[in-house]
């Protein structure tokens, strides 16, 4: 409740503000003789990494990881994996200007109101930059999954309101990697580029939707009452940066439904012919796919000047300055992916308890 | 993580089965020397409890809580407060049909997959009578929050398609109490009431939104990253069963916007003119309100007969039968409240150690 | 951290004042289909009860534990089991005296400083009327461990400076329970009975010293570093009532060894010839039994006038009135048994999520 | 409970093995504003510092800490310090012959057993070399004490037996860091010297005790039933490497007297005449001295030959090689003050939330 700490048994813990000299955490409960492959960490942070592509941050930032601790001979130890990741691309003068300022739907008014001290430079602890940490961990996570059936695929589902109106069921997941939005239909993936290009000419940004979809599941995972599956999922998608609403299975659609339209019916092998509820009964997984959307607002720094206030209380011009994204979904969609995985890691673990 | 504990400093223990001889739970890490008003929560109790008017339930349970422990003069020790809520109006003969049957929709499934042992009566664990334990617990967090200027407010803002059009600033939330539906809007909330009686009528049921709104938040509650104050009222939201989505601020609706609309601009007195953020910055309160949907699915208990299957995994017809809720949202308002509070109560705890 | 759970993944709520209506608590954790012989619950607490020899407090409480869920049809169904010892031998007239004075040595005084209201009444929360709750949760630990080899015995090896000096490997354990004051040696319980009853017509009290033994644990129970067995072990045996110090293996008297003769050197079947490691290495145990001492002051409560404060800080006079131990020892054996028993569960539990 | 994080609300986590290429952690929780003087942390890890005197191992490690986040303008943030410290005097070679051998009295079976995988160079994760995170915690919460009155001072009271028979109150303990030994007493500490430099010589290693001293303590720390502060005390000091036991007030001592010698009778001013009880009453700090003894058995690396088994149980001879300590006591001394920090720093922060 610190506020550092991701999860019970595989947990995650972290670190750093955006211009310090890196940024890191702490994995533990990762149970020992799991194989590493550390170009596979590598690679889920290129696909968070700013400057990948023209519809992105074109900040470089390398972002290259370094394990210090848990790993002997290419496996877990079962100790905690101690890593780093260093800061190399600080532009931390572009930040002098907001020193005193609060930018508006930022984090800037509420931390320094509540922590009474604040760096400034990118918006310090808050800023997005911390979830390369999470990538990390989620890595290390679906390593872990790895040998298990799970699957764990999101992608960008709507820029704005632009939806990509066919099921997941339908869809090539092998598209994703292979387009700058990362959204699975080519046709619907051209026109979020076109849209997010013209939103960065106009100095200004766009939210979406994420769908995530997680296959392979086996039945049991997940806790009664309190830490039900779909309401952890819930704290996860709700801890990134800029997210705002998460519905599973049927969702915010489904009530409108009525029951007798909405019930899953089971099928002699146990599955359900429908899955309105999003692979999950009772907090705990139904051995059918899980579903569920992450909402999106835009990004609060826009290439525009606004009016806000300084430290105090006077009125100020924030000038629209610095390399930002346009659009996170692109960016998110790993980070999406990296919590999930270590949601389910968790989980994982909590259920050989039971056995 | 296993289940039956809510809330770090502020926490709620809870056990009971719906067919058990009675529920409860303790609550500790209330401060000492809070002044508690047993009728207060009693009256709790009773906004959920079941037959407390035509569009809910049948059953007749009294509800009565007794407390046990952690009161001395009317006030709170600083030590735990155990309670008991005697389960009087058990039917189990109801549910003998169902003892070796899946019901469509309902955790029997992953229960029974998951724990190889169920106690197929009324739901067992998985019942939403385990809500009134939150109800406990969260009216006694109501009554140490009271000293403060915080004051949670929740109603139903949807059934079916039928939504409450009216923007929560232009509501009379004096209303809520005075229908049975308690939607604010008497409008709405008559032609509420009508659709639950048809859909009762049809042996169906229907889902819907309760929204709730928190007034009064100092600046300054909730974590940061890992524990952000949304973060946390959406595990807790999704907690409640047959809810399916959470939206805070601007939701899924804000995805659709611009950066440049979203921006909450800032006042001099550090309020701003739109409220986008809900309330939350950086998982922060701003000190404006906090305002949140809850999506709720329709009941999985319809009084229509279903196919399903068996422990034996044999196809079977499942009969509707029984005393239940068409539509759960009124009884789920009071509900809705008592986690919130149980998260604000915890997050203002947190709070103190920061000075 | 709130002081009233115990353990992280097998978990003891509690709740209860010894003046209050019930003491009782929750289980947690507890896999399902553990079968659960409540007379053998009974039969612990028995064993703790006031009143059960001539050489304890001659209270008569009947302390009949009553579950209310998490069992079904004999078995644990993986839910929590709450329980409930009502307090029935209450004379809280016995205290009014005591209202507004700080008896020595006991937590009157900090607990008042502390929490600002104080439930007097025979020592409120902080009674060891609290222990019962124990009992009852660590006979449930103890028949999940039933299935394993693992065998908690604990005795008593000094009253006073009364020491059994015969190691425990020469003890008949079948003996504790056949004489009063629980030490497996006759000729030494018999002395430790008389110095009792001296003690007891002095009004006063008397000291000693607990040894607990753990035989049959598989190797692999602990975890590194922050969680060591016995550190758990040892503030597991700290949490009771009059506890004062904890050693375990070579414990203090190791300390005057050299390296030499402290090592266990090990055997081909990786036992040890000696044991001065108490069955633990780097916080995990070595399949070796695990033995430790845990020592008790005099009980506070003694039946002679002593010297005190009020409220006001005013010189008083204390008067020895009531029915007390004149020497916890005898009844505080089934409570180490009971916290060994919750501290070995949890890491069962835990060491299932390395395989 | 996964071993690597140590506190609550004040909390610490590591990582790292002996011979891994560093060290580390993150300290959470400390509130924002407080200033950090980087020297005196830097002091503290030196007092640990390998190769500081005659007396102790000759391994020369820098151990320079360096921090990279929750430090702005030399005062904490309020978000996480991320810490690292380099091992740069790995003589892993020297580790090589036991690759497959187990040590006696380490933890080399018990870590292999359970884990299957061994980083065997140094001890891996279970090195004593992991105490230099703990020291950096520690110096972190000393500093945010600092402000408070309290005091903490531990010193070597017994080396063998060579014990310190004065009582803490007539020594005076800034002759603590005049000798190697850290014994406040010259003469004691000069017969101690010679001990170890005896027992050196003999290729062999003794125990001891250190005794803490925790003055300036408030009325009111600690939390009732299962989190008293002698209890965490107690499992704090039983983390350390080689320690065997823990007592505090009277302690092992106090078993033998009566209850009428033994309490402890207020003065007018609350304060006690005696402190049989070691400044803590319930579990709770009275405001007294606190005072508790740490047993240390003799370090398990000799430099003797011993004999041992190997991976496949066969018979093996262990040669006494590389640089270690003959005696762990006077480097243990900071981190008996260390842990003690970061243990009354979590229930400081948990006393901030009662009123």
């Amino acid at each position: 409740m610190r506020g550092n700490i991701f999860g019970t048994l595989f947990q995650l813990s972290t670190f750093g503000e955006s211009h310090g000299p890196a940024i890191g955490g702490i994995i533990q409960g990762c149970p020992p003789g799991v194989s590493i492959d550390l170009d596979a960490i590598q690679k889920e942070l290129d696909r968070r990494r700013p400057g990948q592509s023209k519809i992105v941050t074109q900040r470089k930032e390398p972002d290259k990881v370094v394990f210090y601790s848990g790993l002997f001979e290419g496996k877990t130890t079962g100790f905690p994996l101690g890593f780093h990741i260093i800061n190399s691309n600080q532009k931390s003068k572009d930040y002098d200007h907001l020193k005193d300022k609060y930018r508006p739907s930022h984090s800037d008014y509420t931390y320094d109101k509540k922590y009474g001290i604040r760096d400034y430079r990118g918006g310090g602890r808050s800023s997005a930059r911390e979830t390369a940490n999470w990538v990390v961990g989620g890595a290390v996570a679906k390593q872990f999954l790895k040998p298990t059936s799970i699957k764990i695929t999101a992608f960008v589902s709507a820029v704005g309101d632009l939806s990509l109106e066919i099921p997941y069921q339908n869809l090539d997941f092998s598209n994703i990697e292979k387009n700058l939005v990362r959204c699975p239909d080519f046709d619907t993936a051209k026109k979020m580029e076109q849209r997010i290009k013209e939103i960065r000419k106009e100095g200004d940004t766009i939210g979406g939707i994420i769908q995530c979809v997680i296959q392979g599941v086996p039945i049991g995972l997940g806790e009664p009452i309190f830490n039900k599956l779909h309401a952890e999922l819930a704290r996860a998608m709700l801890t990134i940066n800029a997210s705002k609403g998460f519905e599973y299975g049927s969702g915010f659609g489904g009530t409108s439904m009525k029951g007798s339209q909405h019930n899953d019916l089971f099928e002699s092998d146990g599955t359900t012919s429908t899955n309105y509820s999003g692979g999950i009964q009772g907090g705990i997984s139904t051995g059918m796919d899980i579903y569920f959307n992450v909402a999106f607002k835009p990004v609060a720094t826009i290439m525009q000047n606004q009016t806000s206030i300084n430290k105090d209380h006077q009125k100020i011009t924030i000038q629209g300055k610095g390399r930002h994204d346009p659009c996170v979904l692109p960016r998110a969609v790993p980070i999406v992916e990296a919590l999930t995985a270590l949601v389910l890691a968790d989980f994982v673990l909590m259920k050989r308890t039971y056995s």
